[in-house]
């Protein structure tokens, strides 16, 4: 079996692209961008997330209490840029996620290059982000988020 | 990619492997054994599910209107003997799925031999099949079929 097109698979199923925005008054915009690639599992198949890490070398896992699973997630836009992106540009998505990675990958190429500290991009950043995964949830409306900007 | 391995993949995070009974008075075990290999996904990749169709060139792809989603299903047990197992027995699984596969792939072996159709070997299965599919829920309790069997 060739594992890259194993965990396109995988991936395909159970993994997560997304960017969460937080209000944080601190920065210049008002609004931290956080990108996560994530893949969720129940405990009994904590093995495959240790050999998906293994494969990237990025990224950790983690137990998360809320939904009482683990957690493989790479967050650090220079992993992501570097490893996870080559990884899914060589290695096609075949299901809807594909939509959700290329807007995705779109939003990380600009925060690596710091765009998002710009309000003009980082408008244009949130407005990618909530093309994203359709039946997800949100902590902001867009509309929200714009606001904090302005303040 | 290597497709084969991206259906293992994709199978380990959303293929269904189960075995369902009914009650059937007129089969003279009173039980009637429905082995499945499904996978289920929203409209919006009906895509990928075709893709699979045409890959194992066994089993039909339908609406459910419960859960709303289609769902790509193998039910013959000719077609998961010879189709559906020795690909899996090939590309092996990696996670927990991997022991539902194995359990399923004895039943339906049985189911193959008409070994269902005999009272003994049917109790067999029964404990083979609940040992499958942890959170799954199911219409009756091992014991209710037993009952069923010995009426």
């Amino acid at each position: 079996m060739e594992l890259s097109s194993y965990i396109v698979g995988f991936v395909d199923g159970e993994g997560t692209f997304s960017v969460s925005f937080s209000y944080r008054s601190k920065l210049n915009t008002n609004i931290e961008v956080k990108p996560s690639f994530s893949i969720s599992q129940h405990k009994r198949n904590l093995a495959i997330l240790l050999k998906i890490k293994d494969y990237f070398k990025v990224g950790s896992i983690r137990y998360s209490r809320r939904d009482r699973n683990y957690k493989y997630e790479t967050r650090s836009c220079k992993d992501i840029v570097k490893t996870i992106i080559p990884f899914f540009k060589k290695n096609r998505l075949l299901t809807s996620k594909k939509k959700d990675f290329e807007l995705f990958f779109e939003i990380c190429e600009l925060m690596y290059k710091n765009y998002h500290l710009n309000r003009e991009h980082l408008a244009k950043i949130i407005d990618k982000a909530y093309q994203m995964n359709e039946s997800g949830k949100r902590k902001y409306t867009k509309k929200q988020l714009l606001r904090f900007m302005a303040r």
